[in-house]
């Protein structure tokens, strides 16, 4: 598979992560993505990683890009779905996925977005990346 | 990967196929379906396959049983997202997808189902298979 499909819900975007990422696969979806993101106008992101058994410095890293990328979009990111046993071995790895919000599953994610994204005018704790 | 994730949105289960459906595969997509029908009475499938670029009889039939299955237990299902060249060679082998209703992508299958499961009681164009 060349990419990842990213899926449109009303004003977010959802991206459900099942297979390996490789640099190439993990370069065209933060692409993808971006480009979905100008195109929609979607202020809200999804990452739904359940599918994932193992999340490694190197998926946590593209993860904190594709939310970085979103936020100067003027996007939010929320990773969901993630495993209890990655989420352990993310501790004990020392990978803390900083910059990055988790819900339990799609359903709290859609929540989290709409009440950030929708419901605060300005919202507290959003990072702005050109604050000084 | 042993498992396509089943993602909950709301009153409805999304399921985005990604990868090449193989016998073992496609029959723990029907179980595990089945299941999060039954656990979370949901009333309401989507079905992604834009990441698909080839549909051949064999996944035709599995719609088509996943189609069935969710209709027994009082679930409608729809297939969003696929690809124009995958509808064209699916004519050109003779196969229409029967008893599989389709929509462009998850936003309008989302519209279609929540008409008609949740706005139309009785929804004309169901099949009822008690019905007789």
């Amino acid at each position: 598979m060349d990419r990842i499909p990213i899926l449109r819900l009303g004003e977010l975007l959802l991206v459900s992560i099942q297979v390996d990422m490789h640099d190439r696969l993990a370069l065209a979806l933060q692409d993808d993505l971006a480009e979905r993101i100008v195109q929609t106008g979607a202020q809200g992101v999804l990452i739904d990683i359940s599918a994932l058994e193992i999340v490694d410095s190197f998926i946590g890293r593209v993860l904190a890009n594709i939310a970085s990328v979103a936020r100067v979009l003027d996007a939010e990111t929320v990773v969901v779905g993630m495993q209890p046993a990655v989420a352990i071995t993310l501790v004990e790895l020392g990978l803390t996925l900083p910059g990055i919000r988790t819900a339990l599953d799609v359903n709290r994610g859609m929540a989290l977005l709409r009440e950030s994204v929708f419901d605060a005018p300005a919202a507290e704790g959003m990072d702005d990346p050109f604050a000084e």
